[in-house]
């Protein structure tokens, strides 16, 4: 499939990029300059040029998947919490629909279920994700929400633990969080799906 | 009819609670602490306490129509745009919702219908204020929405200009916003309506 991934250049956005690439799928990598595009080119993957806060309709030509990997990050404000991560998670699904792409796999946080019974530092944030997703839950498309616990670096194990709900908010590496989504974009079972995703013992290829 | 108003204590609430009073009404002015309470009760005003960032179902009972009034205003972080503007406005609708409660007065803000056409610092919140009107809209109350331009201290003229739309972002007197949502609230041809609301000739109690 042509996948559009929005926020390619984050940390989780390049394992992504890296992970359709490896499993035959064709990437198209958002990213808003062009000093990022250099990156994806070297490894082959398509990039198209587009800022969430503006128009994106361009990046969504010719696509059959959309990966919404983007995030505003911890170094900005918490408007940008609203433009980016709920604005522009929106607005992603709204292009979804009138372009007629009908996949779309959200990155979403664990606990964006349930952004009340979160700590007072991060409940904005998860009320943010929480409205994205029921936005996407909403929008008549084939999804799938994929909510992992705490990121780290770690490298990949190819196992994790995916499923509706898990009570301990655990860990996951980036690497396996990409590797889970690429794999549940061709997973029938995984449409109209939500998941909680920590590591684990799954191995991600038998992920049906 | 017995009116819970949600941000009581702000300028504008302040004044749709005199307002209430002078037309017959019995308002219900929801605070968050016990010192705020001695400044309604000389007005003959019941109060409430409640908070919205935590459980606000004490407020909700024996109540007719809610109107919501509440903002974190200009001295927070947009987290409390997303916690109180946005989540606390959802929040307030689900309870009246679920209390039974069909007439909702939601006092929102002007460009909150086009967000994304805004200046960049103000963005963050018309999109907030834009996502809790647009819950309101699909809620199944009563709605009416109150999107009032800039809002100054002056004396009200008890003249606006109420239309659907207008084309120029004009001020208002927040005493004047507060009689418009207070006349509002029995005019039955405001069921399902959303306005802009400015300064102008049209007398408030001729409003039908």
């Amino acid at each position: 499939m042509r996948v559009l991934v929005i926020g390619a250049n984050g940390k989780v956005g390049k394992h992504i990029v890296s992970k359709l690439k490896e499993t035959g799928h064709e990437p198209v990598a958002m990213v808003r300059d062009t000093d990022q595009v250099p990156f994806f080119e070297e490894q082959g993957a398509a990039t198209v040029l587009g800022n969430l806060e503006n128009e994106i309709d361009q990046a969504f030509y010719n696509i059959d998947a959309v990966i919404f990997a983007a995030g505003s990050g911890p170094d900005t404000g918490a408007d940008k919490t609203i433009l980016i991560d709920q604005e522009g998670a929106i607005k992603a699904v709204e292009k979804a629909k009138q372009f007629g792409v009908q996949r779309f796999v959200m990155l979403s946080s664990m606990a964006a279920d349930r952004p009340e019974s979160a700590p007072t530092g991060i409940r904005h944030y998860l009320f943010a994700k929480h409205r994205a997703d029921e936005h996407l839950k909403q929008a008549g498309l084939n999804y799938t929400i994929v909510r992992p616990g705490a990121l780290t670096n770690d490298e990949g194990t190819g196992r994790v633990t995916l499923k509706e709900h898990v009570n301990n908010f655990g860990e996951i590496s980036r690497e396996d969080v990409a590797a889970t989504i690429v794999r549940l974009l061709t997973v029938p079972g995984a449409e109209q799906k939500s998941y909680d995703l920590v590591s684990g013992d799954q191995a991600i290829e038998d992920i049906r």
